[in-house]
């Protein structure tokens, strides 16, 4: 019997990310199961559901986001859907996780603020992930606090190995510098008031007719510039780069070593991590979802681990017994160990 | 345990450790839910119990363990009080996550040991948490592939800023060192022969009777030469670095930068994160439980989001759509938002 | 001059630039000394001249440059003089090194080119020194040999704690872009096509009436894009960044860590200096010209060294003595030292 | 003719160290020159003085330090010629630079000590060049400011890619780990009380019977704690690491940032160069040496630069002017250059 508490979920578009979703909301994430799953491609969702306890395929949208089995949907559908399936989410009172874009317009998009405005209730909420990004939180509390005063400038890198064959020049501007356009309005907390895109030489391994590089310039309201190279056929790996400088001194993210500050008088470094528990946070939880899927699969295999044995705490408490020998004498102490039962 | 059913888990122990186990197992992890908590401090567990929904306090560990509505057990509880409370698991076929150590002395390790072979089930797990930790696992991913050749060589930092005021000499060596004698023989595959602990001048800021810091030297059946900096009060941060040194090169984890590898030809370096997939998977994971959480509680505030709003997305959506006429004409392009409903 | 005997050179202002110079002829340099200098406030010539051994101070910076004891002729003056200074220079057939600007407008620069041209020979050498810094040579070098294939679009910044008085909106784009112009005519062996400056919210800390910081973009005759940080009010420190982004990857230089490189497959890194005596020649360098300085000095101290003793020779070689009998025992050898004398 | 203050040099010894010394004092350092030149292969000298002018080689190492045409020596000879030679200087009172080892053992190494202390002038200096090195200098002015406290344990890693074949085990203590011994004392200004070589596992790829890598663990008087991992056949680059961990933090050289400083509360981080004339002194130092030697050479050749050309300034001019319109308009600037003449 499953958690009557659990929110029951439905994953509209079940490609890459909806399928991601799926197995997070079922593996990963606690509180929520996913009821329904639903794709245009109808096989896939089939497909899915069966390998999903308590999840059955809905064939239309629509059905699945009315359907009394859901509590709250996420929609990955392609953009040009998203319209639709989000009014009647409005309609249905279902809160929604809508991956971007919100519609595939601004008039539409704008039409979806108004009449989630109408409601009184925030139903809908956006998939900008890097609000999300441990870096980018941490950037954007730096500002917060204060810590490099006023902020002037901010500098973007995001770079792709390749890209699906259907994009095209003004994808990159709606696909990938949309992620910048949302990071610039959250850190500075204030909108944008024009855009400038500059066309460098072609990479000569772009696809025919494809603009990439580009650069995009953005102003703010209050005149901050946000400048933006978006290349997303490099051939290299993924890369997100963000600088901030102001008037005490700048911050730099995604040269994965963390934030990077640099502030008076002449220097630069970041924070090193206080204690275990922040250092290894993810290990155990890691830890922990790993030893109770085992667990639950325990009944079967007769082994209800996945991690050190017995004899692993065993052999370490030999070592340090001998350890604590040598701590007296300094001299080497050898370890004797029984033979492993 | 294999049905669709989240297992029910019994922490003993509710200190820092067993807390955050709580926390973790009760809004971060899937698949289990916490039944019952115990803490020799009666009322501490009460008061956990009463914030954990479904979940109840029972006064003694043994009964804890024995209780119908409990699957398995995480063991938070002091060393000393291991080895009963392990036998009581073996007794009740229950699964257990035992925090190190395993027991407080070798013999009586060993014999849980053997008390669990004797089962022909693997119900006891060791929480060496960093056999978890993404570097610690790229690391032994490097290892086993070949990539460093055979390893010779390994080089350990493990510093705290400060300890509790019980920590003495000894607890240096089983309390921190024991991490790395577990990180040896994860990462080498084969058991410790010896041990010496040398002792340097001592830190004037530790302790009165402490010897910190302290250099442990580990050498394995097969040779290999193991180095560890053992320092508790070093006043700054937490901090954890090992470097294995092998015939085909060196790697370091703990610099905050990821692994980073050096071979020949002359070359040192890490990996790019290759997609977004990759490099934002714990944001999805942060975004989707924050999201489910807010639904969750969406019912008596009207907000069923934490997160970016439909006006994101519509903002968004207009900054793109300058951009896109910006792609054409190169100049800038003024963005135009509607009032904020 | 291509007799053994060194070179006399005469230095034109001895403001900061000007005395580094003659400092660096006088003690660091190999092959010249330093005969004459000159400077607007003639005393201060005349201090310098007296505490530079073989050097007098000459009034006027044209007889200066056509002085007998001079072989060639360093300017450090005031960008507002070299022109004439300069056609003084042609006139004589002296070599002369031109600390930017060649001259304050395009027009007489350009006169000054055609000039040398009509001689036949080049005498006229442009002080942007960072065509000689160790990481604009490898980020030159790496951009010739095809390690980033064809190069589209460049990132810099160029960032000072702060400027003279005197420094107003137009310097900054004459002082220091012009850096940034060198370096990009320099890095892609082509001319810039056109430049535009955007002006992004005034740092507060700017003085009044002070466009600071300052956005460069410059597009090359082949299409590639520069954009360029200027922020010369920062209160933090000197900081000079470029980076190139090619059709094959990536390279950063002025992040304090060397050349780092990004390629395909996904992954990032730089190079290990091969051997000492690469890793060590500036300490050779130093060790050698402070061992040098210290025995020119010596006869009147009786100290003819600058460096390790033979004391340190001695205790080194018994500490090695040492070293080697515990290299067959793997004991502990206690280091015995005589009496220092 | 020469400069008659300039000091005249013998190196005795042509080998690599030799030759680079040569070439230093020929072409890189001020006031000295080599006048003789010495090797045990008579024509590898003679060859040598041959391409440097105004020097000779003197076939018998004692003569060549007797030489009346030589006021200082530089040994680059092997270490058993040493004894025999630095009493030579001492007898004619000639400043020498000894490459170590002073002498290759203890006692001849304590009789050169006594015998220049008898003469109460400091004439014997021996080449250490990690004291001249910016990072080790670096290290040394933190710790002599007290920012680490007190000093207590110190961490070496000692790679070379590869090593000569009569390299032995035993020739890694006294010729790679004598550098960490003088770093020892020179940070700790003080002396080493014993000294225990660890043998780990030997790299499969090191030569029959060399026991690589090693493990040196030096003690100090005071009782500070040094490993020193050695290792000389890594296949790999040339690593040099020293990180030093104190009562106030810690520090590490070596990584290729620069020093890296720990420190509470819980950052890491470096310095930022504070200036231009910092960053770019090395650019300096190089651009003068190059366009001295160009100047000196130039008559044969009518080219008397070795850098940046007048055309170069113009079209930074050109490239200038155009940015300071673009400033006043915020539109791009096309930059007009004349033909090259």
């Amino acid at each position: 019997m499953t958690d009557p508490t659990d929110l029951r979920i439905a994953v509209l578009g079940v490609g890459v990310m909806g399928s991601d979703h799926v197995a997070r909301i079922t593996s990963k994430i606690s509180g929520a199961r996913v009821s329904v799953v639903n794709d245009f491609v109808a096989e896939k969702a089939e497909e899915l559901a069966a390998a999903t306890p308590g999840c059955r395929a809905v064939a239309d949208p629509l059905d699945a986001i009315a359907d009394a089995d859901v509590d709250a949907v996420v929609l990955a559908t392609p953009g040009t859907t998203h319209e639709k399936q989000l009014l009647a989410c409005i309609e249905h009172r279902k809160p929604v996780m809508c991956e971007k874009p919100l519609t595939t317009d601004v008039s539409t998009s704008l039409e979806i603020v108004r009449r989630e405005a109408e409601l009184g209730q925030r139903l809908i909420q956006v998939g900008f992930m890097r609000r999300f990004d441990d870096e980018y939180m941490a950037l954007k509390a730096l500002l917060d606090e204060g810590g490099l005063g006023r902020p002037l400038v901010m500098h973007c890198v995001h770079r792709n190995p390749s890209v699906p064959s259907y994009f095209d020049s003004s994808l990159i501007v709606k696909d990938s510098l949309v992620h910048e356009v949302d990071v610039t309005r959250f850190l500075f907390d204030e909108e944008i008031a024009s855009v400038q895109i500059v066309r460098p030489i072609r990479n000569p391994g772009a696809p025919e007719g494809v603009q990439d590089p580009q650069i995009a310039i953005l102003r703010t309201v209050s005149g901050r510039h946000v400048d933006v190279e978006l290349f997303v056929t490099t051939g290299v790996a993924y890369e997100v780069r963000t600088e901030i400088v102001g008037e005490k001194g700048s911050a730099i993210i995604g040269l994965d070593v963390g934030l990077i500050r640099k502030s008076a008088p002449g220097t630069w470094g970041g924070q090193i991590t206080p204690g275990f528990r922040e250092r290894f946070e993810r290990a155990y939880d890691t830890e922990i979802q790993r030893w109770i899927n085992a667990v639950r699969g325990g009944s079967s295999t007769g082994n209800y681990i996945d991690g050190p044995t017995a004899w692993d705490g065993y052999a370490a408490a030999a070592v340090c017994a001998a350890g604590v020998e040598s701590l007296e004498t300094g001299l080497p102490v050898d370890v004797q160990l029984a033979a492993h039962p």
